[in-house]
């Protein structure tokens, strides 16, 4: 993992392929790498969609190794979402295949001449770039298909459907899973708009003549990893919660803490939230033909917390929808139909959606009066509107915040033009500092405050209450940031925050995969950087602590059934960067 | 004109006013009045559709006196458009009733409660407010109708259209002209979104029971009037060319300058612009049955630059559509037909859209493909599309920043989210800078260099040199800041920038009137305080030095015919405010 692949997507003649040594980029991976890469190169004051922006594509710095757990790529870029520097990360085979090539990075830069759309082909011979215009406005599904009988199933791809093509503020970028599904995705931050305005639909991976990527320090490398393996099966999240219910087991505990956003985050609990739960998501994917409640979505995960979702007949729907998807298009929208959420998955996975941002806007459009809530078939008929591109699609496509602008309405759920997920941050307040303060615009993923607020997994901080909560932001924050870089999957947070000894065996598997000497400290230390260019870039876009707030309205309006605002104070989320 | 009326929209049983003294707001009017308000009472991070924002209308200080071409009414607000704090303001005979009437302001306050629509009355009777659920989502010529054989024509109508009905971020506030036609239009901003987020679809304003206001010293108030208005005849502009060819003089001069935008902003000069000209739309108006193309807005105007626009067999079409309307809808989308432009222009006013951020709009949304350029019909369809609040036109009515978002489109020609006016920032760059730096986002009349780099009025800056441009806004800026609180026409502004005794018989009118003894210091203090406040104000809502800024694009992408980018160095566009 010692060279970079630059695409000038405006050479003279085409698209054109260079390697480099990754030089001064060295030691980083991950979102590491994608921030300093857009840190250095992208000027802040670019259009996201303009010539000057770069989409930035790095494994973690542990893929491609025999490290568990580490097969997370990021994906970065100055995002046209929400026009800040953007992080986006998804799991998939992709960034074990491209580590194992040995690619660090793989950046799409230049100015696309003309409309053409381009693949690219990365295997052990090189790189080579092809136009590509049957693939054009192919949705994902329908362009894996038309890839297989070319490529097999054997290769990564890493892609954007129809969204991305129509640079549609919120678009994601897929990522094949082990079944050669496109169902892993670089969901936030409308990257899939910045790789449809570069031209190129897809990169092809083929790792089949690479190998596992060898430690500096072989034996020591495998002790660790082995405790790390350890201490994942020990902890009650990595080792049970996570692998029998997937992320959604989430659903009955926040509805229970009443943070859980209904009707675009006008009430704190659902009264069918029963029906979208996650033990009856599980029951569900057990007892039908084809389902598959605990599955990795790359090989070498330990956790194994995605899954396989079919219909009552056995029928492929999509893969285990997460519980930030069950939310968003479910309590939000008013919708306890666990297999329409399957559907709405799917079409958001086929062309190319954030499913966050997807569900949340369908909220907003419903308080619209576009159509109702609890209407599933109408949610269903909006995301083909997205996929299609007609005008409401274009409307819904732009994300929550411009469906708002354009229905002229306060309630839209966002910080910095992205809506916030499925915590609502009157009653989970660290989520909400976490909302208003991340570089990233509202991310849950930027510093999850959940975990203390609520699962009571590293520390115990009161979610209804004010203090403290910038603090534990703050420290997630770093966390999270120095983690991302790494390639191991967020979820070994909630080991790591509350095993010392499996958050030593993390650092020491990474330090013997580099034959480096790291401590805490400097984990510590690459997150604060990491932070520190992300917030600098964003200062220099126009971003200042008048962009650091959640909507006035969480701050107005009381939610049930805790009957409590937003009123964690300016000056404590002013304080979140003080480091 | 020393009281103040406040329409509470929420309060309970519906909306209810009161009356209270000038107070803290003495010596205010138009925008130092509106401004004042809104930097007291509103707070900069609110949403602007949202309830702790105001709309405040305010006559100029001199409205409603005999002081010539001072009919000029503000309305401010936060606004829906930009996120900044606005000021718009328009003729017609609403300021003059007004401030007969003794209102120095009008402010819209509260919390809607349901969804019913009112009417206010004020007349000198006092205030009162109607339910008027029968006027719901009525354009404004049909509103007017409605009106008529209830209040007769005597009165002012002050409105929105279906565009403010619908919180569309592109919408309107008409006041009605002395042929009692909804015409003259608080057009930027989106001030209208803000009147219906409130919930008031129109005041009716019926001063026939009042008087001209009198001044404190008659005899030199008549003095100095009379050598002001001998000043504004004596110019060649104010004289001459406006009363004669209206504001669309411009064409013909912007366009040999190389200064007219073209297809959304992509060429500086158009081919067809002969058949736009000013001189051509004179010549319709002065041979078609019912065409007037020398007219006053109010009662009172000197300069007289309004005018009727009727069809070949005498028709009435709409007002004399002014040169930025005639541009955006023209030349802007490749549009020569100046009949096809004044029905665009009445539909604009139908509705209550704002004619250059429509036209802007049409312009992008041609370059995104919806419609080809050059597609009168296609143009004429899309207003109406607006108008009926389809998801096409909610695109549309959401504005140029808006529409490019929607279609994933790096060129929305903006800054702060408004639409750019009729000169483009690369071969003018005085207005540029303005473009760039004012409070208001991209706005023309707010420090309007075209004078010394076009016009050679109060001075001669070369438009394609950097230096001086900086000074030269910043010194419009201030002068109008000042100027809109008076109530004269801005367009009093060519003949008191060329002629020194001009200005001052204008300072004097307004001392006569107050019986004050302002000089010329006392005026450019004035501007400086509004200006401010303004800015202050905006760098609370969060705007700072990134977003006095141009779109990239005029930096990299060369306009012809000069081949000039905008090349003002970023460190003289921050001095702009330096005072």
């Amino acid at each position: 993992m010692d060279k970079i692949l630059r695409i000038d997507v405006g050479a003279p003649g085409g698209p054109k392929a260079t390697e480099e040594p990754i030089g001064d980029y060295a030691g980083m991976g991950g979102r590491g790498m994608t921030t300093s890469v857009v840190y250095k190169e992208v000027p802040p004051d670019c259009h996201p969609l303009g010539p000057e922006n770069k989409l930035v594509i790095a494994p973690g710095l542990m893929s491609g190794s025999a490290a568990s757990s580490s097969g997370r790529m990021s994906v970065g870029c100055k995002s046209p979402l929400t026009g800040t520097i953007k992080e986006s990360n998804a799991g998939g085979t992709g960034s074990q295949a491209l580590a194992r090539l040995g690619y660090a990075a793989v950046i799409l830069e230049g100015e696309r001449q003309g409309e053409d759309m381009y693949k690219v082909v990365i295997n052990d011979q090189g790189v080579s770039l092809e136009k590509a215009n049957d693939l054009k406005m192919l949705a994902n599904y329908d362009l894996i298909d038309k890839l297989k009988p070319v490529h097999g199933e054997k290769v990564s791809v890493i892609s954007i459907g129809t969204a991305g093509e129509m640079r549609m503020s919120n678009s994601s970028i897929a990522v094949t899973d082990p079944e050669f599904r496109p169902t892993r995705h670089c969901g936030r931050g409308g990257v899939g708009a910045v790789m449809g305005s570069k031209g190129i639909k897809c990169i092809v991976v083929d790792a089949s003549g690479a190998k596992t990527r060898k430690p500096v320090r072989p034996d020591e490398f495998k002790e660790s990893n082995k405790k790390f393996v350890e201490g994942l099966k020990a902890h009650a999240v990595t080792g049970q919660g996570l692998p029998t219910y997937g992320t959604n087991v989430l659903t009955n505990i926040l509805n229970e803490a009443g943070g859980y956003p209904t009707y675009n985050f006008r009430e704190g609990r659902y009264k069918h939230a029963q029906n979208l739960s996650g033990e009856l998501q599980a029951e569900n994917m057990k007892n039908r033909e084809g389902g598959q409640p605990t599955h990795g979505c790359h090989r070498g995960c330990i956790i194994q917390c995605s899954g396989i979702y079919t219909d009552k007949d056995g029928n492929y729907m999509s893969k285990q929808p997460e519980y930030e998807t069950v939310w968003s298009h479910g309590g939000n929208c008013g919708i306890d139909d666990l297999d329409a959420i399957a559907r709405l998955d799917y079409l958001d996975d086929h062309y190319g959606l954030d499913t966050i941002e997807m569900g949340v806007t369908i909220g907003v459009a419903m308080e619209a009066g576009v159509i109702e809530f609890g209407d599933a078939e109408g949610a269903i008929n909006l995301v083909h509107e997205v996929g299609k591109g007609t005008p409401l699609g274009r409307i819904l496509g732009a994300g929550a915040a411009t469906t708002a602008r354009c229905y002229g309405m306060e309630h839209a759920p966002v910080v910095k033009g992205q809506a916030l997920p499925a915590y609502d941050p009157r009653s989970v307040k660290g989520i909400g500092v976490t909302y208003a303060t991340t570089t990233q615009g509202a991310d849950h993923t930027a510093g999850y405050a959940v975990t203390a607020n609520i699962l009571k997994v590293g520390g115990d901080v009161d979610p209804l209450q004010t203090g403290g909560q910038a603090e534990l932001s703050r420290n997630l924050q770093i966390a999270t940031a120095a983690l991302d870089s790494t390639g191991f999957c967020l979820f070994v947070a909630f080991a790591i925050l509350d095993q010392g000894e499996t958050f030593e065996a993390m650092v020491q598997t990474i330090n013997h995969m580099y034959g480096l000497d790291m401590t805490g400290d400097d984990v510590v230390a690459l997150g604060q950087k990491i932070l520190k260019m992300e917030k600098e870039f964003n200062e220099k876009a126009g971003f200042g602590p008048a962009h650091d707030r959640l909507p006035r309205y969480f701050s107005r309006e009381p939610l049930a059934p805790h009957n409590v605002v937003f009123d964690v104070p300016d000056k404590e989320l002013d304080s979140v960067y003080n480091f």
